[in-house]
């Protein structure tokens, strides 16, 4: 038989399938076709099936799925760097809760998104997990960036730009969810913001209208001990096992941080198949907390790999959460073994798509899931000799190392120059908010 | 007058002097003539006094001292990534003393140094305190490469491949000592390795051969748990009390780790000036311990940022232990005001510097220090928009946003190019003896 034509072959020196076996391919190539991986093979067995007129990557190159960051408020990239090294509240109520009540709109969350996009895709991450306002201008600069995306539209039970009232929060977000169901690249979701800031009235309706659409799940969760506090304080309960006892959690969850469970909530996250969206530069810099993450992978809790927004991180960069996730809990279990880099490289890519309800479309090299793919050169001084490509991607490789993307099929990073867009137009947006901003806040 | 001629102009939207006043220039430049910073100001002030055919920054630039890795042992680069998530006692003992015991020869050493070279100055690291063996080797790669560094040849109180006596291990370093005192760029230092692996007499004669040629020493200080019983169950002391009980310590010393310092042994290094290199994600990949950095540095010790090898590390990456310290460190005191940016950046560069006793080399961009330079590049989506550059620096800034680095004067990074070697002949040399390194370990 002839080989079939493929859109594009992708070739390197290692492909990392991270399927359940944990396949790994030396001198392997990836077949796409259909905006979908036909197949994945050694390089031979590739050439035997498909050909293509575009070859991308080679020798020297290492071939992973694209990285999934499950927590962030993608817009808030325009806040980067404007208050650190503050206490949360202080950080919050003086600074960014004042800068959000005077920027926010449709127009900042549309542009600050374009930035966020071209930030994470340059660092390798193919889908992100969204919680902000302005839905539709979250996704459409995601779409048009050529970006996969989980968009939650935010609840509250306060007014804020978004809406003035809790009937206006929850048309947003049904309207959004109606007008995005089905699209290639969006998965429209609804994101009750924290159980101190949305009643358990408001969790249960944003439940009832994920139901009826099918449609994601995404809140903060057990993020601070004043948090636990509250919680305690209103419900007689902390705050997970206080959403589970109304019938709150399931597997359409995605909980961000879970930084202060008891054992108990442990095993009520893992009973309820709840996504963990570990956020630890986030919460190390708000000094929040370290979540017992060994505890909750032992337990049986898919947790996966947050940014968080880069105002408290200060970056989207998936490579420095795995690295720093996988050294902090060495020292805090006092086990070096702890988190090693397979499992981390599991935790930011097939387990993300799956705590995100995507796992039939992304987070492995696998036939019939999107291409969704990375391809890193390791030809670097910080990347030689090269003995374990798990451990070479988790604790060495930099954003910079990333060279080509593709999501859906398409490539939107060639040789580390974005495709969709012309990348000085958007820093250019990005500085000229930043001016109005800084005026602002000096005047 | 007419303006003097200098050798080069480094311009930059941002100058930071890190001087004792944190002076921050805006629009600011800096005169560089003879190997030395002639002037540092703002730009029109520079520009009244200086010329130069050679211009190098501009727009959209930052410029900062070199950055100080207070504590490697550079060689072991090829050894990055041999064996990770392994309890410290199987990967030093299965893994790192053998493939020591099989590798290590000048040849190796030199070889190695040259790749660490590339790969810290392309980290904007322009100095680094070395602890290994065959000195000339270290030496003579780095002054090829054109890099600053302090070099302790390692004493141990049993063989190695570098001596079979301790009479050899003296001979060695004196040796060393004497063949490069004076040299522009490596300061030749001994560094007696550790309290558990040198007896008290030796590291005595350490010392005295400090004292008698001006040099410094270098030492591993309370590193691990182990250690800490190991030292109290031999002389009845805790490691830092024991070294300073028999008069070890002083200003002269860099002492690695301290993770395990007790209040009082804060107290004795603060008190004797001893500067201490935090390795912090050695420290917690190998689950060795947090060192009690904000204690430390509220008891008036000069901590610095030190990347230990590449072998435990995996990178020789600064600017990564500056972030991984400023939050590791928030959450571990429950003060996210711990080690703000700009206090990172000071032990990260003049107090790098001040720790190795080269304050009055290098440090701070300041008239009479040598010119060891860092420019980076601020037109990075991950870099905009911009409120505070010390923020940028500290916790959004990657290696591959410096571009040019100047080390005494001299260019050695230029636009992200190695001026004083072919990287990739280094690179080739790293994946010939990583080849010989897999093959034995495999066979």
């Amino acid at each position: 038989m002839l080989p079939a034509k493929a859109d594009i072959i992708v070739r390197a020196d290692y492909v990392l399938k991270m399927d359940r076996d944990f396949t790994l391919i030396k001198n392997g190539a990836i077949a796409v076709k259909d905006k979908k991986i036909a197949f994945v093979g050694a390089d031979e067995e590739v050439a035997a099936k498909y050909t293509s007129d575009t070859i991308i990557g080679g020798s020297g190159k290492v071939a992973f799925p694209g990285l999934v960051n499950t927590h962030t408020h993608a817009a808030m990239v325009y806040f980067r760097g404007l208050a650190d090294d503050l206490p949360l509240k202080v950080w919050l109520e003086e600074y960014i809760w004042p800068a959000e009540g005077k920027w926010l709109s449709p127009e900042f969350v549309g542009d600050a998104v374009e930035l966020a996009c071209v930030e994470m895709l340059k660092a390798g991450v193919t889908v992100y997990n969204d919680m902000y306002f302005f839905g539709d201008a979250i996704a459409g600069s995601t779409k048009k960036a050529g970006m996969r995306a989980v968009v939650g539209v935010g609840i509250l039970d306060f007014p804020s730009k978004s809406a003035g009232t809790t009937e206006e929060y929850f048309a947003n977000a049904e309207n959004f969810i109606k007008a995005w169901a089905g699209d290639e690249l969006i998965v429209p979701g609804i994101a009750p913001h924290a159980p101190y800031t949305c009643s358990p009235d408001n969790m249960l309706r944003a439940k009832k209208i994920a139901e009826q659409y099918n449609a994601p799940l995404h809140v903060h969760l057990s993020e601070t001990r004043w948090e636990v506090e509250e919680i305690k304080s209103r419900y007689g309960k902390t705050p997970i096992a206080m959403l589970d006892s109304i019938g709150f959690l399931d597997k359409r969850v995605l909980a961000a941080h879970c930084v202060w469970p008891t054992d108990e909530e442990i095993e009520i996250l893992a009973a309820r198949k709840v996504g963990v969206a570990h956020c630890i530069e986030s919460n190390l810099k708000l000094a929040s907390g370290i979540a017992p993450v060994t505890k909750m992978l032992k337990a049986g809790v898919k947790v996966t790999f947050g940014t968080d927004s880069a105002a408290s991180n200060n970056d989207l960069n998936i490579l420095s959460e795995m690295s720093t996730a996988a050294k902090v809990h060495k020292a805090v279990s006092g086990d070096p073994t702890a988190l090693d880099a397979k499992q981390v490289m599991l935790m930011a890519t097939r387990w993300g798509a799956e705590a995100l309800g995507l796992g039939n479309i992304t987070g492995s090299l696998e036939e019939g899931k999107a291409a969704d793919i990375v391809v890193a050169d390791l030809k670097k001084p910080h990347l030689v000799p090269l003995y374990d490509i798990y451990s070479h991607i988790v604790y060495s490789m930099n954003p910079s190392d990333i060279e080509t993307v593709l999501v859906n099929g398409r490539v939107v990073l060639d040789k580390g120059q974005l495709t969709s867009a012309d990348e000085s137009e958007i820093l250019h947006k990005a500085q000229w908010w930043g001016q109005k901003i800084s005026s602002a806040k000096t005047g």
